[in-house]
C-alpha cells in the first residue's frame, strides 16, 4: 500500500473525474479521461483542446477569434519535423543568404560613388575580395556542418569551444542580426516594390509596417512546413538574376565590354583606403545568412551531413556567381545608387527593358527579400530557445505557442525591428552601417571555435579543416574590425553598444536562475525546517483523515501557524473568513482597524452582540489609513514569532461587473501587495460574490 | 469567561504587542500601546503616523515626498471645524456668488451685441430683471436656512422634500455646476490676468492649468482653515468694484449722464425676443455660488441661524449693487465685450484709468475668482460625500484623506475641469451656454423643495416663506427653460444629456450597494450554509487548541473542506505549499499539468522518489497551455462537490527585484484570476522569497 493511501482515501472527490456522480456538463466537456492501460500504474488525465477555453464569454470570444487567426491549438506530438531533400532545403534555408544580393552590390556602390563615379570602378576588386570572402567563410561552415552534424549555430559553436561568455557575444550579435535582418529585408523588398511603382514610395512605411505584421502573424499560425511555398521565390530569384546578368553581360560583350560612362555624381568625400574600406563593409552585408544551412543539417534527409554540405556547396556558387554577376552587370551599365529606385531595378531596367520580365525581376526579389525576412522569425526564437535552455534568457522563450511556434521569440522579434524600420524611415541605405558588425561577429566567433574545436578533436583532416576555419575567422574578425571603426560614427556604435549590453543582461539572468535553483532546490530531509510537516500526516491528521480514533498523545500539542483575519465590518464576507479560519483548527485572531476610538468602540459591541466568539483586536488608526497599520500590525504579530506560519485569511468581495471595481475598495490586494515581502505569512483569500 | 476565551489561551502571540518577547525595535516603533483605562474592557492599540509608512524604500520615500508637498497626516480629532464670525463668514462664503460679477455681465452684453452696438442699451431692462432675480432666488435661500439649520445644499432639500430621484437631479446639476465652476472661473481669472498683461494670453492654458493644479494641491493639503486668507480677496473686490462704479457713476454724472457711443459693431443676428432671452441667461450667470451660506450655516457662531441670514442679506445687497453697479457703468461708458480684454478691465481703465488703480481691480478680480474656483473644490467633495453616505456615489468619496480632506472627490473635480478648461481654449465666453443650465436646476429644485417643505409643516410665518420660495422656483425654472433652449445648441444640449446620465448612474451605483447589503447582511443563525462553523471551535479543535485530551467522539468526523495543490516542479516552493496543505488537517490532492506523457512520466517518477506521500494527479495538457486546464480541472473537482470547500493551496514565487518578473511566469497569479468566478474555492498564496 503505497503511503498516500490513507490520504487518497480520504479525498471526498474523484480526482480522475471519472467515478465522480454526475457533474455538470460543461465541465465534463472540458476532460477527457485517458486511460494509457499501463499495469499498476494510476491513470491520467488528458485536457482536451475545450480546455484551454476559459469560463468567461469574454475570454471565450477571445479564444475563438484567436483560432480564427492562427488557427487551432496543435497537439504536441504534431510537431515531428519533416526532412527535406536537397532541392526543397537549398530553396527554404537560402532566401536569407542569396536576398542579400538585393542590398549588397548597391550598399557598396553607394559609399564608392561619394567619392564620385570615377572611383565606381573600384567596385572589381573590392567585389573579387567579398567573393573570396564568401567562399572563404562558406568553406568554414561546410567544416561547422562536420563537426556539429545536430546543428551547431554560432551560440552554440562558440559556448562549446571558447566558453560560454563567447558564445553569448556570438548570441549577442545574431539577436541584433536577426532584428536588422527583419528590418533590412522589409525595406528593401518593400524598396522593391517602390521601384517599379513610385507613386506608393510615401505609403512605404505603412507598407512594410503591415508586411511585419503579416509576417508575424503567419510565423505565429506556424508557416515552418509550408516548404514549397517558401523555396519557390528563391529559385525565381536566382532566375531573375540569371536573366539580368546574363542579358546586361550580352549587352556589355556587344559594346565589346566598355563600361557605359555613369550619370556624373560630384566627389563629396575623397578617395582613399578609408572610403574603399567603408565600401568593403557594406558590400559584406551580402553575406548575412550564409551560416543558415550549417544550423539547420537535421532537417535534411539522411546522410544529413553530406546533404547539407553538397546544398551549401551549391548555394555558396549561387552566392558568388549572383554577387559577382550583379556587379559586373553594374559596372558595364554605369549604373549609379541613389534616387527612389534600388540598383537591381536599374539594371534590370538597362539589361531587360521595363516590359513583363522587368516586373517578374521586382516580383521576385520582393518575394525573396520578405521569405528572407521570414527566416529571421525562425532563427531568433530558436536561438532565444537555446540561451532560455541554459538559462541565459528569460524562460518565457521556452515556451512553445498553441501553433507549436515560439510565440514569445516571435513578438520579441517583430517590435523593435518595427520599430527600427519605422525609425530609419523604412530606407535600406541609413541601416546597412548597423548591420555588418553582429554578423561578422558572430562568424568570427564561430569559425574561431571551430578552429580550438580542430585543434582539440584532430579528428581526420584536422589540419585542412583547422586552416579553413582559421581563415574564414581571421576574415571575418577583419571584416568586424573595419566596419565598427569605419561605420562607427554612421551607426556601428549602437551596435557596439547594445551587444555587450545583451550579454550583461544574459548573464544577469543566468545568475538570477542559478540562485534561485539553488534557493529552490530541497536540502536533506535532516533539515527539519525546511520540510516542516512534509514528511507526511500527523498521527492525529491520519486519524482524522481515515475517522478512526486516536490515541491520547497523538493530539497536535506543537502549534505551526495561527490565523489572523482582519474585518472591517461583520458582514457575511467576513463571517465566511472567520469560519474558514476557525475551520483550520488553529489559533485565530481577528483585527479591526477604526479610524476613532468612537467606531472601535461600536465595533466592539457588535461583536460582543454576536457573541465574542473569538479574540478580536482593535486597532485605532486616527490618521485613517487603514492598509498600512493592518500590514504592520500583522507584520509585528508574524515578528514576535517568526519561526510560526502566519496564515493571513482575508475576505475578499468578488465582483460581477468590471465597473463595480470602483464602488469596493480592494483591501485584500492591496494587503497582499503590502505583506509579500514576508516569508512566512501565507495568505488566503476567501472569495464572497457580490450581485451583479 | 467570555466565550473567546479558549481561543484566547491558543494565541501563540500577544496581540496588543505588550507583553511579547523583545520585538524588533523596527516593528515596535509602528505602534504604540494606547489604553483608555476602563474597568473589565481590553486595550485597544492605537496606530501612530510611522505605522502609515510601508517597510520597502520606495514606498518610504513616497510618503516622505507625499509629507513634503501636502505636509505631515492629521489626526481624526482634528477635524473639529471653527466657527466664524459674521463678517469673516461673509468673506470666506461669497466668493464664488460675488465673483460672478466679473463675468455675468459681460456674458450677457456679449449676447446683445450680436444684434450690433444699437442693442446693447437693452441690457439696463435685463439688468433690472437679474437683478429681482437674485433678490427672489436669495430671499427663498434664507428660507432655506431657516429650515434646515445644520445645512441644507440642494441634494439635501429637494431629496428630503420631493424624494430621492429630484434630489439625485439637484445633485447632478450641482455636480456638473462645480466642475464648470472651476473651468470658468480660472478661465475668467487668467483672462483678468492676460487683460493687464496681454503678452501672457497665449500662455493662459498653460497657466490655467498650472493654476488648477495649485488649487488641487491646495486642497489636498487642507486650506480649508486658512480663513482669513480667504475672506480677504472678497472685501478687496467689493472694494475695487466699488471704486469702479462710484468712478463710473461720477464721470457719467459729469456728462449729464449720457452714454458715450460704444464703438460701432455691425449687427450679426437680428434683435428679437430670443436674443434677449439668451442675454438674460447668460446674465443670469452672474448667480451662481448664491446658494453656499445656506449650505454652510453651521459654521457660524451661535445663534448659527440668524446671523447666517445676516450674512446672506448683506451678501444679496452687495452681490445686487455691483452688479447692476457694472451693469450701468458699462453702458454710460459704452463698453463692448470682446477682444482680448475683458469687460470689467474696459470700464476700469475708462474709471480710473491705467495706473495702480487699475493694477489693484485687476489683481483683485483675479484672486477672488481663484477663490471662487476653490470654494468648488470645499463644495464639490462634500456633495459625494453626502451622495456617497447615502449609497448614490461611490464609496471612495467616503473617505478622508491624510489631511482631513476628501481627496478623491477633488482629484475627480480637478481632472473633467481641467479637461474642460483646455478643450475650450481657455476661454470664459463658450463655456457659458453649458453654465447656467446645472445650476438653476439645483436652484428650481432646492426651492420647490421648500415650497413642498413649507406646505407640510406649516410651521410659524409659513405663507411667506412659502410665496418666497414658489417665487424663486419659478423664476429659476424659467431661467432652466430659457438657458436650455435658447442654448441648447450652444453647449446646453451637453448638460441636458449629462445631467440624467449623473442620475442614472448614481441610481445603478445605488441598486448594486443596495443588492451588496443585502447579500452582505448575515441572516438568522439557523441558516447553517452561511455560518458554517462560526458557531464556534468544534469540540476537537477546542481539545487542540487547549491541549487537553479528547474524547473518541469529538474527532471531526465530517470533511468540510480538501485542499488541492498545483505543483509545477517539485522544488522547495512547491514543498512549502504541500507541507502548509498537509498542516491544514484536511484531504490534500496534488496536480501537475505536463505538456507531454512522456514528461507526465518523469514528474511521477520524482513524486515517487519523494516518497509518494500524498495522492498526486497528473493532467497532461497536449496543447502546452498550464493555466486553463489547470483551472478547468479544479473547477471540475469543485463541481463533484459544489457544497465542500476547495482549498486551492499555491505556491508563489516572490521575486526580490520587479525586472525579475520577467524572468518567471506568474502562474498564481493567473491561476487566481481564472478561479476567481467560483464561489466555493478559497485560495491560498504560500510565498517563496527568491534571492535577489
Amino acid at each position: 500500500m503505497p503511503p498516500h493511501s490513507v490520504w487518497e482515501r480520504a479525498l471526498p472527490i474523484d480526482p480522475d473525474l471519472e467515478f465522480a456522480e454526475p457533474v455538470r456538463s460543461r465541465t465534463q466537456r472540458f476532460m477527457q479521461v485517458h486511460r494509457p492501460r499501463r499495469r499498476g500504474e494510476p491513470d491520467d488525465l488528458e485536457a482536451t483542446d475545450r480546455a484551454v477555453e476559459g469560463d468567461s464569454r469574454a475570454s471565450r470570444s477571445l479564444y475563438r477569434l484567436r483560432h480564427l487567426l492562427i488557427g487551432p491549438a496543435l497537439r504536441s506530438t504534431a510537431l515531428a519535423e519533416e526532412r527535406m531533400g536537397r532541392a526543397m532545403a537549398l530553396g527554404v534555408l537560402s532566401p536569407d543568404a542569396l536576398s542579400s544580393v538585393a542590398y549588397g552590390p548597391e550598399a557598396m556602390l553607394a559609399i564608392l560613388v561619394l567619392a564620385g563615379t570615377g572611383e565606381l570602378r573600384v567596385s572589381l576588386p573590392i567585389g573579387a575580395v567579398l567573393a573570396l570572402l564568401m567562399l572563404s567563410v562558406g568553406l568554414g561552415y561546410r567544416q561547422v556542418i562536420r563537426a556539429y552534424p545536430h546543428g551547431g549555430g554560432s551560440y552554440i559553436v562558440a559556448s562549446d569551444n571558447l566558453g560560454r561568455r563567447w558564445g553569448l557575444l556570438a548570441a549577442a550579435g545574431l539577436i541584433v542580426d536577426y532584428i536588422l535582418t527583419v528590418a533590412v529585408s522589409v525595406a528593401s523588398g518593400v524598396e522593391a516594390v517602390t521601384s517599379a511603382l513610385p507613386s506608393l514610395y510615401s505609403a512605404r512605411i505603412v507598407i512594410g509596417l503591415v508586411v511585419i505584421a503579416v509576417l508575424v502573424a503567419g510565423n505565429l499560425r506556424g508557416v515552418r512546413d509550408a516548404g514549397a511555398a517558401f523555396a519557390a521565390p528563391t529559385y525565381l530569384f536566382v532566375a531573375a538574376v540569371a536573366v539580368i546578368v546574363i542579358a546586361g553581360l550580352v549587352k556589355a560583350a556587344s559594346h565589346g565590354f566598355h563600361p557605359a560612362s555613369p550619370t556624373p555624381h560630384p566627389a563629396i568625400e575623397a578617395a582613399g583606403v578609408l572610403l574603399v574600406l567603408r565600401a568593403f563593409a557594406s558590400g559584406a552585408t551580402a553575406m548575412t545568412g550564409i551560416e543558415v544551412i550549417s544550423n539547420s543539417v537535421p532537417v535534411f534527409r539522411p546522410p544529413e551531413g553530406r546533404h547539407a554540405r553538397q546544398t551549401l556547396s551549391v548555394m555558396l556558387a549561387l552566392l558568388i556567381a549572383m554577387f559577382v554577376g550583379v556587379v559586373l552587370v553594374a559596372h558595364f551599365d554605369g549604373a549609379t545608387p541613389g534616387g527612389q529606385q534600388t540598383l537591381l531595378s536599374q539594371i534590370t531596367h538597362s539589361s531587360v527593358g521595363s516590359g513583363v520580365a522587368y516586373g517578374f525581376v521586382q516580383a521576385a526579389t520582393t518575394l525573396i527579400l520578405l521569405v528572407a525576412a521570414n527566416s529571421a522569425f525562425n532563427g531568433f526564437p530558436r536561438l532565444l530557445y537555446f540561451m532560455a535552455r541554459d538559462g541565459y534568457a528569460p524562460w518565457l522563450f521556452l515556451r512553445l505557442g498553441d501553433r507549436l511556434a515560439f510565440s514569445n521569440g516571435i513578438l520579441v522579434l517583430a517590435v523593435p525591428a518595427a520599430v527600427i524600420f519605422a525609425a530609419f524611415d523604412g530606407r535600406t541605405g541609413p541601416l546597412i552601417p548597423l548591420f555588418a558588425v553582429g554578423v561578422f561577429l558572430a562568424f568570427t566567433l564561430a569559425q574561431s571555435g571551430m578552429v580550438v574545436h580542430w585543434w582539440t578533436h584532430r579528428e581526420r583532416r584536422w589540419r585542412t579543416a583547422l586552416a579553413t576555419n582559421q581563415t574564414g575567422a581571421t576574415l571575418s574578425a577583419a571584416v568586424v574590425l573595419i566596419a565598427a571603426l569605419t561605420k562607427f560614427l554612421q551607426g556601428a556604435w549602437v551596435v557596439v553598444v547594445l551587444v555587450p549590453l545583451i550579454v550583461l543582461f544574459s548573464e544577469k539572468v543566468h545568475g538570477h536562475y542559478e540562485r534561485v535553483r539553488q534557493a529552490l532546490t530541497p536540502r536533506a530531509e535532516s533539515d527539519g525546517r525546511a520540510l516542516p510537516s512534509c514528511v507526511g500526516p500527523s498521527p492525529a491528521t491520519a486519524a482524522a483523515l481515515s475517522e478512526r480514533p486516536v490515541e491520547e498523545q497523538d493530539i497536535p500539542a506543537e502549534v505551526q501557524s495561527f490565523a489572523v483575519v482582519p474585518v472591517a465590518v461583520l458582514d457575511l464576507a467576513a463571517l465566511h473568513a472567520l469560519a474558514y479560519a476557525v475551520s483550520l483548527a488553529r489559533p485565530v485572531l481577528a483585527v479591526h482597524v477604526s479610524p476613532t476610538e468612537e467606531e472601535a468602540e461600536r465595533f466592539r459591541h457588535y461583536w460582543q452582540a454576536w457573541g465574542d466568539r473569538l479574540p478580536l483586536e482593535l486597532v485605532v488608526s486616527p490618521y485613517r489609513a487603514t492598509v498600512a497599520p493592518l500590514a504592520n500590525y500583522i507584520a509585528a504579530l508574524h515578528e514576535q514569532r517568526p519561526e510560526l506560519t502566519l496564515a493571513l485569511v482575508v475576505p475578499e468581495l468578488v465582483v460581477a461587473r468590471r465597473w463595480h471595481r470602483l464602488l469596493h475598495n480592494r483591501i485584500g490586494a492591496r494587503l497582499r501587495a503590502a505583506l509579500v515581502g514576508y516569508e512566512g505569512i501565507v495568505m488566503t483569500t476567501v472569495p464572497f460574490h457580490l450581485p451583479p
